[in-house]
Protein backbone atom coordinates (compact mmCIF):
# COMPACT_ATOMS: atom_id res chain seq x y z
CA UNK A 1 0.00 0.00 0.00
CA UNK A 2 1.44 3.57 -1.05
CA UNK A 3 2.00 5.82 1.99
CA UNK A 4 -1.14 8.25 0.09
CA UNK A 5 -3.86 5.35 0.30
CA UNK A 6 -2.83 4.09 3.61
CA UNK A 7 -3.07 8.10 4.69
CA UNK A 8 -6.65 7.99 2.82
CA UNK A 9 -7.93 4.77 4.39
CA UNK A 10 -6.75 6.23 7.98
CA UNK A 11 -8.45 9.73 7.74
CA UNK A 12 -11.88 7.79 6.23
CA UNK A 13 -11.51 5.66 9.78
CA UNK A 14 -10.78 8.19 12.18
CA UNK A 15 -14.14 9.76 10.20
CA UNK A 16 -16.05 6.51 10.87
CA UNK A 17 -19.57 7.12 13.23
CA UNK A 18 -20.33 3.42 13.80
CA UNK A 19 -23.59 4.94 16.23
CA UNK A 20 -25.26 6.27 13.14
CA UNK A 21 -26.79 4.61 10.75
CA UNK A 22 -29.61 4.60 7.96
CA UNK A 23 -32.25 1.66 7.67
CA UNK A 24 -33.95 1.08 4.54
CA UNK A 25 -36.98 -0.34 4.72
CA UNK A 26 -37.93 -2.33 1.57
CA UNK A 27 -36.25 0.43 -0.81
CA UNK A 28 -36.14 -1.12 -4.27
CA UNK A 29 -34.69 1.04 -6.54
CA UNK A 30 -31.01 0.92 -7.67
CA UNK A 31 -30.22 4.35 -8.50
CA UNK A 32 -31.67 4.59 -5.11
CA UNK A 33 -30.15 1.94 -3.16
CA UNK A 34 -26.27 3.12 -5.26
CA UNK A 35 -26.67 6.89 -3.86
CA UNK A 36 -28.10 5.97 -0.42
CA UNK A 37 -25.17 3.95 -0.02
CA UNK A 38 -22.88 6.62 -1.25
CA UNK A 39 -24.21 9.16 0.79
CA UNK A 40 -23.78 7.41 3.80
CA UNK A 41 -20.07 6.40 2.90
CA UNK A 42 -19.47 9.83 2.61
CA UNK A 43 -20.89 11.45 5.54
CA UNK A 44 -19.13 8.81 7.71
CA UNK A 45 -21.46 5.89 8.37
CA UNK A 46 -20.04 2.59 7.87
CA UNK A 47 -23.04 0.45 8.27
CA UNK A 48 -26.86 0.35 6.97
CA UNK A 49 -29.92 -1.62 7.12
CA UNK A 50 -32.34 -3.35 4.86
CA UNK A 51 -34.96 -5.74 4.42
CA UNK A 52 -35.76 -6.42 1.29
CA UNK A 53 -39.00 -7.37 -0.81
CA UNK A 54 -39.36 -10.82 -2.40
CA UNK A 55 -38.77 -9.76 -5.81
CA UNK A 56 -35.84 -7.42 -5.87
CA UNK A 57 -34.03 -9.21 -3.02
CA UNK A 58 -31.97 -10.89 -5.37
CA UNK A 59 -30.60 -7.77 -7.93
CA UNK A 60 -31.43 -5.52 -5.12
CA UNK A 61 -28.47 -6.78 -2.65
CA UNK A 62 -25.75 -7.38 -4.70
CA UNK A 63 -26.65 -3.57 -6.06
CA UNK A 64 -26.33 -2.03 -2.47
CA UNK A 65 -23.35 -3.93 -1.58
CA UNK A 66 -21.74 -3.87 -4.74
CA UNK A 67 -22.17 -0.30 -5.00
CA UNK A 68 -19.73 0.63 -2.11
CA UNK A 69 -17.15 -1.80 -0.94
CA UNK A 70 -16.90 0.48 2.05
CA UNK A 71 -20.60 0.22 3.60
CA UNK A 72 -21.31 -2.61 5.33
CA UNK A 73 -24.91 -3.46 4.73
CA UNK A 74 -26.67 -5.64 6.56
CA UNK A 75 -29.72 -7.62 5.35
CA UNK A 76 -32.46 -8.82 7.75
CA UNK A 77 -35.70 -11.21 7.15
CA UNK A 78 -37.97 -8.63 9.28
CA UNK A 79 -38.42 -5.25 10.35
CA UNK A 80 -38.95 -6.78 13.80
CA UNK A 81 -35.37 -8.63 13.36
CA UNK A 82 -33.68 -5.50 11.97
CA UNK A 83 -35.10 -3.24 15.14
CA UNK A 84 -34.39 -5.59 17.37
CA UNK A 85 -30.84 -5.50 16.12
CA UNK A 86 -30.70 -1.65 16.08
CA UNK A 87 -31.97 -1.57 19.58
CA UNK A 88 -29.16 -4.25 21.26
CA UNK A 89 -26.67 -1.40 20.13
CA UNK A 90 -28.71 1.06 21.87
CA UNK A 91 -29.78 3.43 19.11
CA UNK A 92 -32.41 5.22 19.29
CA UNK A 93 -34.84 4.77 15.90
CA UNK A 94 -36.42 7.93 14.05
CA UNK A 95 -38.88 7.22 10.53
CA UNK A 96 -39.53 9.49 7.89
CA UNK A 97 -43.25 9.37 7.79
CA UNK A 98 -45.09 11.87 5.55
CA UNK A 99 -47.48 12.65 8.63
CA UNK A 100 -49.21 15.35 10.58
CA UNK A 101 -47.26 14.39 13.75
CA UNK A 102 -44.17 13.95 12.57
CA UNK A 103 -41.85 16.71 13.67
CA UNK A 104 -39.09 18.77 11.88
CA UNK A 105 -36.34 16.68 10.70
CA UNK A 106 -34.08 19.73 12.05
CA UNK A 107 -35.43 19.33 15.91
CA UNK A 108 -33.92 15.32 16.55
CA UNK A 109 -30.61 15.26 18.32
CA UNK A 110 -28.43 13.23 15.61
CA UNK A 111 -24.86 13.29 18.26
CA UNK A 112 -26.90 10.27 20.08
CA UNK A 113 -26.46 6.99 18.45
CA UNK A 114 -29.57 7.19 15.96
CA UNK A 115 -30.61 4.95 13.21
CA UNK A 116 -32.81 6.59 10.52
CA UNK A 117 -35.89 4.61 9.05
CA UNK A 118 -36.34 5.06 5.12
CA UNK A 119 -39.42 3.99 3.45
CA UNK A 120 -39.87 1.85 0.27
CA UNK A 121 -40.59 4.58 -3.16
CA UNK A 122 -44.13 4.28 -3.22
CA UNK A 123 -45.58 2.87 -0.34
CA UNK A 124 -43.24 4.46 1.97
CA UNK A 125 -42.79 3.22 5.79
CA UNK A 126 -45.12 0.46 6.78
CA UNK A 127 -47.29 0.60 9.98
CA UNK A 128 -45.45 -2.06 11.58
CA UNK A 129 -42.09 -0.49 11.40
CA UNK A 130 -43.62 2.90 12.23
CA UNK A 131 -45.01 1.03 15.78
CA UNK A 132 -41.23 -0.17 16.75
CA UNK A 133 -39.94 3.72 15.88
CA UNK A 134 -39.55 6.50 18.51
CA UNK A 135 -39.94 9.55 16.32
CA UNK A 136 -41.89 10.11 13.47
CA UNK A 137 -40.16 13.75 11.24
CA UNK A 138 -40.46 15.16 8.22
CA UNK A 139 -38.55 17.34 5.62
CA UNK A 140 -40.57 20.73 5.58
CA UNK A 141 -42.11 20.86 1.64
CA UNK A 142 -43.86 23.71 0.40
CA UNK A 143 -44.48 22.91 -3.18
CA UNK A 144 -46.81 20.93 -4.63
CA UNK A 145 -45.27 17.21 -4.97
CA UNK A 146 -46.27 15.07 -1.89
CA UNK A 147 -43.04 13.83 -1.38
CA UNK A 148 -39.56 13.51 -1.99
CA UNK A 149 -37.46 11.39 -3.81
CA UNK A 150 -36.12 8.75 -1.32
CA UNK A 151 -32.08 8.82 -1.83
CA UNK A 152 -32.72 12.70 -1.77
CA UNK A 153 -34.66 12.61 2.11
CA UNK A 154 -31.93 10.29 3.17
CA UNK A 155 -29.19 12.81 2.41
CA UNK A 156 -30.96 15.44 3.54
CA UNK A 157 -30.87 14.07 6.90
CA UNK A 158 -27.68 12.54 7.11
CA UNK A 159 -26.19 16.04 5.87
CA UNK A 160 -27.81 17.42 9.24
CA UNK A 161 -26.83 14.82 11.34
CA UNK A 162 -23.23 15.32 9.94
CA UNK A 163 -23.76 19.30 10.95
CA UNK A 164 -24.89 18.15 14.07
CA UNK A 165 -22.19 15.98 14.78
CA UNK A 166 -19.10 18.30 13.31
CA UNK A 167 -19.95 20.62 15.49
CA UNK A 168 -19.78 18.17 18.89
CA UNK A 169 -16.35 17.43 17.54
CA UNK A 170 -17.67 13.89 16.91
CA UNK A 171 -15.22 13.76 13.35
CA UNK A 172 -11.89 12.63 13.03
CA UNK A 173 -10.53 12.52 16.47
CA UNK A 174 -9.41 8.92 16.93
CA UNK A 175 -11.14 5.78 15.31
CA UNK A 176 -14.51 4.75 16.66
CA UNK A 177 -14.62 1.38 15.39
CA UNK A 178 -13.56 -1.90 16.89
CA UNK A 179 -9.80 -2.18 16.28
CA UNK A 180 -10.40 -6.09 14.72
CA UNK A 181 -12.71 -3.99 11.86
CA UNK A 182 -9.79 -1.14 11.50
CA UNK A 183 -7.21 -3.67 10.85
CA UNK A 184 -9.74 -5.73 8.54
CA UNK A 185 -10.39 -2.35 6.46
CA UNK A 186 -6.33 -1.61 6.17
CA UNK A 187 -5.78 -4.94 4.99
CA UNK A 188 -8.72 -5.54 2.39
CA UNK A 189 -8.14 -1.38 1.37
CA UNK A 190 -4.32 -2.20 0.60
CA UNK A 191 -5.03 -5.13 -1.14
CA UNK A 192 -7.62 -4.17 -3.85
CA UNK B 1 -62.12 24.39 -8.01
CA UNK B 2 -62.45 23.27 -5.04
CA UNK B 3 -61.20 25.52 -1.74
CA UNK B 4 -59.27 22.99 -0.42
CA UNK B 5 -56.96 23.41 -3.88
CA UNK B 6 -57.33 26.85 -3.79
CA UNK B 7 -55.61 27.12 -1.15
CA UNK B 8 -53.06 24.31 -1.75
CA UNK B 9 -52.14 26.42 -4.35
CA UNK B 10 -51.71 29.96 -2.80
CA UNK B 11 -49.78 28.70 0.00
CA UNK B 12 -47.88 26.70 -2.61
CA UNK B 13 -47.44 30.68 -4.35
CA UNK B 14 -46.57 32.36 -1.18
CA UNK B 15 -43.32 29.68 -0.49
CA UNK B 16 -41.93 30.76 -4.04
CA UNK B 17 -38.10 31.81 -4.14
CA UNK B 18 -38.15 33.02 -7.58
CA UNK B 19 -34.38 34.11 -6.71
CA UNK B 20 -33.49 30.61 -5.95
CA UNK B 21 -32.94 29.02 -8.79
CA UNK B 22 -30.49 25.69 -9.57
CA UNK B 23 -29.01 25.59 -13.17
CA UNK B 24 -27.99 21.78 -14.55
CA UNK B 25 -25.11 21.80 -16.84
CA UNK B 26 -25.67 18.79 -19.42
CA UNK B 27 -27.18 16.51 -16.78
CA UNK B 28 -28.67 13.91 -18.34
CA UNK B 29 -30.33 10.84 -16.25
CA UNK B 30 -33.84 10.94 -16.12
CA UNK B 31 -33.72 9.79 -12.63
CA UNK B 32 -31.61 12.52 -11.87
CA UNK B 33 -33.54 15.07 -13.83
CA UNK B 34 -36.85 14.45 -11.85
CA UNK B 35 -35.38 13.88 -8.44
CA UNK B 36 -33.92 17.49 -8.95
CA UNK B 37 -37.01 19.20 -10.34
CA UNK B 38 -38.80 17.68 -7.50
CA UNK B 39 -37.05 18.39 -4.70
CA UNK B 40 -36.88 22.24 -6.14
CA UNK B 41 -40.44 22.26 -6.31
CA UNK B 42 -40.80 21.03 -2.50
CA UNK B 43 -38.14 23.93 -1.40
CA UNK B 44 -39.94 26.54 -3.16
CA UNK B 45 -37.58 27.04 -6.08
CA UNK B 46 -40.16 27.61 -9.41
CA UNK B 47 -37.31 28.30 -11.96
CA UNK B 48 -34.32 25.73 -13.06
CA UNK B 49 -32.31 26.13 -15.92
CA UNK B 50 -30.06 23.51 -17.99
CA UNK B 51 -28.44 23.06 -20.96
CA UNK B 52 -28.21 19.92 -22.71
CA UNK B 53 -26.15 17.31 -24.39
CA UNK B 54 -27.02 16.49 -27.70
CA UNK B 55 -27.27 13.28 -27.09
CA UNK B 56 -29.66 13.33 -24.81
CA UNK B 57 -31.28 16.41 -25.01
CA UNK B 58 -34.80 15.07 -26.12
CA UNK B 59 -35.62 13.03 -23.60
CA UNK B 60 -34.22 14.99 -20.56
CA UNK B 61 -36.29 17.80 -21.83
CA UNK B 62 -39.34 16.31 -21.57
CA UNK B 63 -38.83 14.25 -18.51
CA UNK B 64 -37.34 17.46 -16.82
CA UNK B 65 -40.48 19.21 -17.79
CA UNK B 66 -43.26 16.58 -18.10
CA UNK B 67 -42.55 15.61 -14.16
CA UNK B 68 -43.40 18.51 -12.55
CA UNK B 69 -45.57 20.78 -14.33
CA UNK B 70 -45.24 23.28 -11.42
CA UNK B 71 -41.62 23.93 -12.02
CA UNK B 72 -40.61 26.16 -15.02
CA UNK B 73 -37.25 24.52 -16.45
CA UNK B 74 -35.27 26.80 -18.89
CA UNK B 75 -33.45 25.60 -21.77
CA UNK B 76 -30.38 27.34 -23.02
CA UNK B 77 -28.29 26.68 -25.99
CA UNK B 78 -24.63 27.68 -24.32
CA UNK B 79 -23.84 27.99 -20.96
CA UNK B 80 -22.97 31.83 -21.76
CA UNK B 81 -26.69 32.07 -22.61
CA UNK B 82 -27.61 30.85 -19.42
CA UNK B 83 -25.38 32.59 -16.75
CA UNK B 84 -26.37 36.01 -18.86
CA UNK B 85 -29.91 35.31 -18.32
CA UNK B 86 -28.95 34.43 -14.58
CA UNK B 87 -26.91 37.87 -13.97
CA UNK B 88 -29.45 39.61 -15.78
CA UNK B 89 -31.70 38.75 -12.83
CA UNK B 90 -28.54 39.65 -10.44
CA UNK B 91 -27.90 36.47 -9.61
CA UNK B 92 -24.60 35.46 -7.53
CA UNK B 93 -23.19 32.06 -9.50
CA UNK B 94 -22.34 29.42 -6.91
CA UNK B 95 -20.70 26.67 -8.83
CA UNK B 96 -20.47 23.26 -6.88
CA UNK B 97 -17.35 21.66 -7.79
CA UNK B 98 -14.69 19.06 -5.93
CA UNK B 99 -11.52 21.39 -5.99
CA UNK B 100 -8.96 21.90 -3.23
CA UNK B 101 -10.06 26.07 -3.89
CA UNK B 102 -13.91 25.04 -3.32
CA UNK B 103 -15.58 26.62 -0.06
CA UNK B 104 -18.02 24.66 2.59
CA UNK B 105 -21.03 25.05 0.87
CA UNK B 106 -22.72 26.11 4.42
CA UNK B 107 -20.35 29.59 4.05
CA UNK B 108 -22.09 30.92 1.33
CA UNK B 109 -25.41 33.65 1.99
CA UNK B 110 -28.30 31.96 0.14
CA UNK B 111 -30.72 34.67 1.30
CA UNK B 112 -28.80 36.77 -2.03
CA UNK B 113 -30.34 36.23 -4.66
CA UNK B 114 -28.49 32.93 -5.89
CA UNK B 115 -28.26 30.21 -8.83
CA UNK B 116 -26.64 27.26 -7.95
CA UNK B 117 -24.52 25.35 -10.68
CA UNK B 118 -24.92 21.52 -10.90
CA UNK B 119 -22.43 19.66 -13.40
CA UNK B 120 -22.72 16.39 -15.65
CA UNK B 121 -22.66 13.26 -13.77
CA UNK B 122 -19.65 12.01 -14.94
CA UNK B 123 -17.51 14.78 -16.23
CA UNK B 124 -19.00 17.78 -13.44
CA UNK B 125 -19.30 21.55 -14.57
CA UNK B 126 -17.01 22.40 -17.88
CA UNK B 127 -14.16 24.52 -17.33
CA UNK B 128 -16.32 27.55 -18.97
CA UNK B 129 -18.59 27.19 -16.97
CA UNK B 130 -16.51 27.32 -13.91
CA UNK B 131 -14.90 30.52 -15.02
CA UNK B 132 -18.70 32.24 -14.94
CA UNK B 133 -19.37 31.50 -11.40
CA UNK B 134 -18.29 33.83 -8.59
CA UNK B 135 -17.84 31.21 -6.10
CA UNK B 136 -17.10 27.46 -6.13
CA UNK B 137 -18.40 25.50 -3.02
CA UNK B 138 -18.42 21.84 -2.12
CA UNK B 139 -19.81 19.33 0.34
CA UNK B 140 -17.40 18.25 2.70
CA UNK B 141 -16.72 14.62 2.29
CA UNK B 142 -15.14 11.97 5.18
CA UNK B 143 -15.72 8.55 3.09
CA UNK B 144 -13.63 6.81 0.39
CA UNK B 145 -16.22 7.24 -2.58
CA UNK B 146 -14.87 11.08 -5.09
CA UNK B 147 -18.12 12.09 -5.48
CA UNK B 148 -22.00 12.32 -4.47
CA UNK B 149 -24.80 11.77 -6.72
CA UNK B 150 -26.27 15.34 -8.71
CA UNK B 151 -29.48 14.81 -7.13
CA UNK B 152 -28.40 14.10 -3.72
CA UNK B 153 -25.68 17.28 -3.95
CA UNK B 154 -28.14 19.68 -5.06
CA UNK B 155 -30.98 18.63 -2.59
CA UNK B 156 -28.13 19.19 0.32
CA UNK B 157 -27.39 22.71 -0.98
CA UNK B 158 -31.18 23.67 -1.55
CA UNK B 159 -31.84 22.48 1.98
CA UNK B 160 -29.39 24.38 3.63
CA UNK B 161 -30.59 27.75 1.28
CA UNK B 162 -34.45 26.53 2.62
CA UNK B 163 -33.08 26.81 6.13
CA UNK B 164 -31.36 30.15 5.73
CA UNK B 165 -34.08 31.64 4.12
CA UNK B 166 -36.54 30.26 6.61
CA UNK B 167 -34.71 31.98 9.30
CA UNK B 168 -34.54 34.75 7.36
CA UNK B 169 -38.36 35.12 6.98
CA UNK B 170 -38.54 34.65 3.27
CA UNK B 171 -41.20 32.09 3.23
CA UNK B 172 -44.95 32.37 3.44
CA UNK B 173 -44.95 35.98 4.04
CA UNK B 174 -46.48 37.63 0.65
CA UNK B 175 -46.36 35.91 -2.66
CA UNK B 176 -43.03 36.86 -4.66
CA UNK B 177 -43.84 35.94 -7.97
CA UNK B 178 -45.17 38.81 -10.44
CA UNK B 179 -49.18 39.14 -10.78
CA UNK B 180 -49.51 37.54 -13.92
CA UNK B 181 -47.62 34.81 -13.34
CA UNK B 182 -49.74 33.80 -9.93
CA UNK B 183 -52.86 34.25 -11.76
CA UNK B 184 -51.65 31.80 -15.02
CA UNK B 185 -50.41 28.90 -12.16
CA UNK B 186 -54.04 29.75 -10.48
CA UNK B 187 -55.73 29.17 -13.41
CA UNK B 188 -54.21 26.39 -15.03
CA UNK B 189 -53.51 24.87 -11.54
CA UNK B 190 -57.52 24.91 -11.20
CA UNK B 191 -57.85 23.23 -14.55
CA UNK B 192 -55.73 19.91 -14.87
C1 LIG C 1 -41.43 8.56 -2.16
S1 LIG C 1 -41.49 8.50 -0.44
C2 LIG C 1 -42.92 7.47 -0.10
C3 LIG C 1 -44.21 8.14 -0.33
C4 LIG C 1 -45.39 7.39 0.23
N1 LIG C 1 -46.53 7.66 -0.60
C5 LIG C 1 -45.67 7.83 1.67
O1 LIG C 1 -46.71 8.47 1.91
O2 LIG C 1 -44.88 7.53 2.58
C6 LIG C 1 -40.21 7.34 -0.04
C7 LIG C 1 -39.53 7.62 1.26
O3 LIG C 1 -38.77 8.81 1.18
C8 LIG C 1 -38.72 9.46 2.44
N2 LIG C 1 -39.30 10.80 2.31
C9 LIG C 1 -39.77 11.37 1.17
N3 LIG C 1 -40.17 12.63 1.39
C10 LIG C 1 -39.93 12.89 2.70
C11 LIG C 1 -40.11 14.04 3.54
N4 LIG C 1 -40.60 15.17 3.09
N5 LIG C 1 -39.76 13.93 4.84
C12 LIG C 1 -39.23 12.78 5.32
N6 LIG C 1 -39.04 11.68 4.56
C13 LIG C 1 -39.38 11.73 3.28
C14 LIG C 1 -39.49 8.55 3.41
O4 LIG C 1 -38.57 7.63 3.97
C15 LIG C 1 -40.43 7.82 2.46
O5 LIG C 1 -40.87 6.60 3.00
C1 LIG D 1 -20.98 12.77 -9.87
S1 LIG D 1 -20.51 14.43 -9.73
C2 LIG D 1 -19.27 14.68 -11.00
C3 LIG D 1 -17.99 14.08 -10.66
C4 LIG D 1 -16.87 14.54 -11.57
N1 LIG D 1 -15.94 13.48 -11.72
C5 LIG D 1 -16.18 15.80 -11.03
O1 LIG D 1 -15.03 15.70 -10.63
O2 LIG D 1 -16.80 16.85 -10.97
C6 LIG D 1 -21.86 15.28 -10.47
C7 LIG D 1 -22.15 16.62 -9.88
O3 LIG D 1 -22.67 16.47 -8.56
C8 LIG D 1 -22.29 17.57 -7.75
N2 LIG D 1 -21.51 17.06 -6.60
C9 LIG D 1 -21.21 15.78 -6.34
N3 LIG D 1 -20.53 15.68 -5.18
C10 LIG D 1 -20.41 16.93 -4.69
C11 LIG D 1 -19.82 17.50 -3.51
N4 LIG D 1 -19.22 16.74 -2.58
N5 LIG D 1 -19.87 18.83 -3.35
C12 LIG D 1 -20.49 19.60 -4.26
N6 LIG D 1 -21.06 19.13 -5.38
C13 LIG D 1 -21.04 17.80 -5.59
C14 LIG D 1 -21.53 18.51 -8.66
O4 LIG D 1 -22.44 19.40 -9.25
C15 LIG D 1 -20.98 17.56 -9.72
O5 LIG D 1 -20.68 18.21 -10.91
Amino acid sequence: MTPERFARITSMLNHRQPDLTVFMEQVHMQHNLAAIVRTADAMGINNVHATWDIDSSRISRNVASGSQKWVNVHSHDTVQDAVAALREQGMQIIATNLSATAIDFREVDYTKPTAIMMGQEKFGISDEALALADQDVIIPMVGMCQSLNVSVASAIIMSEAQRQRQIAGMYGQTCRLPEEEQHRILFEGGHP
